[in-house]
């Protein structure tokens, strides 16, 4: 089987890394914008060769894309209006309702499945590329009956030798969620980067104070904008209602600390503790 | 020499069993209102025997205080009332300015050195003591000038054995960096665990999708309130003015999405991203 991966970065390397490892896969094309990544790729044994756009899609059993959710958007048609039904198409977008409504009425929509594989770093391009990235860690399909069988099953295939666990549910779920669970701790991070940055000007003594704590919890503030603004974009609504929700929950320990009302700032730690049997 | 430890918890614990590693004193005695955790850190092998509160501190060289800074204050004047001066006392206290104020008139004053590790985790008790906390981290003294030069110099050797390294300030500039640094991450943590615990009632979703990012960003949210509600109490004026700017820069987010304006958004993250040239 061919691949070709649309965008050789840190998530499309990763996936050709790790299939290659399990022998899935023949031949690996790379497709990309940038000519540096595509060379970079070659060199890191992620790909075998690159090709331009039409004839990557066309000389592929399944594609792959693995670009900027905006760009997901934009490219997904122009691949299905490549491709035959013999054909394969899986996006690894983090956001899903926009990507299945630009391609709703495509005629060859159920060649598309829409998978989300729940992992990233705040790094980019195939030099981040890690094959063991993604195992033990959850994959969403979305609106599964809205593919081919066949298609469906090469999909599920994929996230089997990828090592995930997979989970289904319909696009406008699947953002919600991700709302919930991704989008609104990289806003918040970006927030407390901001906010650090914006009144400790002196950076020395961050660097040399910041606890692990800190280190962890700013680490998403180093996400590139390339990948969030159309994440945000896309799920702009569902964020803006979790982000009014995270201000709203912030105004309660301002409250609390003002009126030095510490028996509710205990009940408020008291509540997040219970994450603790959430997340392991 | 003899070392007491008070609070014979993740921080006391994780010092004695580093301490022991390095050969550095005699004899561990631990003093702790907890009798379980007392045997526990006895079996853990943390400290050679435990005591009264009043025993302990008289038959110590040194003393070292490792209990919530509310607590700390209140027991930093008894501790210095049982001393001679061939005794040293030091906390480990996450806030500075309450802990040398309620103190500063003392006339063992100068058997005293501030201390404070950078170090922890959202775990607590003898059991989380782990003997390589500490190792690369910074740890601060602070006022050094109202300590004795043999007492500074016990505890710089101590930071030496547990292999940081040292920062010197005064308490209210600790106070201020810490609530940037560590303080408001734990409000911000707290705050997005109990934005998503009351929006997301589907938990089993929250604990299947949860990806790495997320985890590491609500990590701190586990922190108990024993700990941390008298970190916000003692520094409850500089956490409330960090804790402002934060929220300032939360609806800069919040109203570049409302007003789909994606330059500013992308200007935001880009500044955000300089955190980055910051933390490694």
């Amino acid at each position: 089987m061919k691949i070709a991966i649309i965008g050789v970065g840190l998530i499309g390397g990763s996936i050709a890394l790790k299939l290659r490892e399990k022998n899935f896969g023949a031949e690996f094309i790379g497709i990309d914008k940038s000519e540096i990544h595509l060379q970079e790729a070659q060199e890191l044994g992620i790909i075998d060769r690159f090709e331009d756009f039409e004839n990557g899609v066309k000389n592929a059993d399944l594609i792959i894309t693995a670009i900027p959710v905006d760009a997901t958007v934009k490219i997904l048609p122009q691949v299905l209006d490549l491709i035959t039904d013999k054909q394969t198409v899986m996006d690894t977008g983090s956001t899903k309702s926009g990507i299945v409504e630009a391609i709703k009425n495509h005629p060859n929509r159920k060649r598309f499945v829409a998978f989300h594989p729940m992992w990233g770093t705040e790094n980019s391009g195939p030099k981040a590329a890690q094959k063991e990235s993604f195992a033990g860690r959850a994959a969403v399909i979305c609106d599964r009956e809205d593919s081919d069988q066949d298609a469906l099953a090469l999909v599920e295939n994929i996230a089997k030798n990828l090592e995930m666990h997979l989970i289904y549910m319909n696009a406008d779920a699947h953002d919600v969620h991700t709302a919930y669970i991704s989008h609104i701790s990289h806003i918040t991070s970006y927030a407390l980067a901001n906010t650090v940055l914006e009144k400790e000007r002196e950076e020395d003594t961050i660097f040399q104070l910041a606890s692990s704590g800190f280190s962890s919890t700013v680490r998403l503030a180093k996400s590139h904008p390339e990948m969030w603004v159309p994440i945000f974009k896309q799920n702009k609504e569902n964020v803006l209602d979790v982000l009014n929700e995270h201000i709203t929950q912030l105004r309660k320990f301002k409250s609390a600390l003002e009126k030095e009302n510490f028996e509710l700032l205990e009940e408020l730690i008291k509540n997040a503790n219970k994450i603790r049997g959430i997340l392991k």
